[in-house]
């Protein structure tokens, strides 16, 4: 078996987790020649509002596109976090958005306030899922930021260009000093000030 | 094993086939009370500019979520045409856009001009996914109308929902007539008159 690598986004309804798999899904299938699959799957629960979207990535053709046990697990919120992080490998990364999720089941996590981000510097909470999808680029290898930044700008209404720009780059920031301070092991993942 | 409907939306890239996957498995899997899987994958030849998204339904939980031998195959373009129609049942559906299928491969499928409906009585041909929808729930039983159009209006940009809701109907009113054709067996499944 090859190479294969399993994302689950997971939030709640109206976070915008499904055009994140699909703008992931289409930078990586589009522009970095892999094999992808992007499901997202409803059932009797979905009305209750969570809401999750897969990535499952190859060097090979996908014969099971759900996705397995995870190699990176995005949760927007508390739920989610809760409901999935069983479901990571053992040397799986978690990355949550700490507006919303104030317990990390696990030590090894990125904390990254991606909707007060998207909130205090673009204005707009709604963009806190392209904020993070600039932040995966940076703490993974499995997009780059400018294969992100193609697929993305053909996926959001005109006239929302800039922005959308703006809050992959914020997303990127918020993971450089994330990694750093991981790095300094000072046990907080974020930092307020620009340095 | 349970009830299980396979569905693929294909055509090329630009045609909005995922937008209408999402639409039509969240009518499905958030209205209707079934298990809904939605699907698209990417391969080095998805620069080539097709595109496929896939739906299946369920009263069970989908174990399996990549579609398998289809019940409604639609085809926005005559090459996913000659790609795809060998993986219909033998009673599958197929709904083709006439406007640019001009070889239906097999007898029994509904050739409905969807882009020229949306071209000519939308004044935007890029609303012919949104027709193909409407057809779609008078064509099958798998979704109904209302369900459809509740989850199409919270996908699509605000102020356009008049545009997106008269789309859906003139989808509908082409499959009815398409189905009063079939019915008298003229072996034109669509006409441009209004009677």
């Amino acid at each position: 078996m090859g190479f294969r690598y399993d994302i689950r986004l997971s939030g709640s309804g109206g976070q915008g987790l499904i055009l994140m798999g699909i703008v992931l899904a289409e930078a990586i299938g589009l522009y970095e020649g892999k094999f992808v699959a992007q499901t997202q799957s409803y059932g009797p629960e979905a009305r209750g509002g969570s809401s999750k979207a897969e990535v499952v990535v190859s060097d090979e053709e996908i014969d099971y596109p759900k996705a397995l046990k995870l190699d990176l697990l995005l949760c927007m919120n508390q739920k989610s976090c809760d409901d999935f992080y069983m479901d990571l490998k053992p040397d799986g990364l978690l990355v949550v958005d700490s507006t919303f999720v104030t317990q990390t089941p696990i030590a090894k996590a990125f904390e990254i306030p991606f909707t007060r981000i998207a909130r205090e510097k673009l204005g707009k909470a709604m963009a806190a899922n392209i904020v993070a999808l600039g932040a995966i680029s940076k703490l993974t290898s499995i997009v780059s930021s400018r294969s992100l930044e193609k697929a993305l700008l053909t996926r959001v209404p005109k006239g929302s260009e800039q922005l959308n720009r703006q809050a992959l780059k914020d997303g990127m920031t918020a993971a450089r000093k994330a990694l750093k301070n991981a790095g300094s092991q000072t046990g907080n993942n974020w930092v307020d000030e620009e340095a």
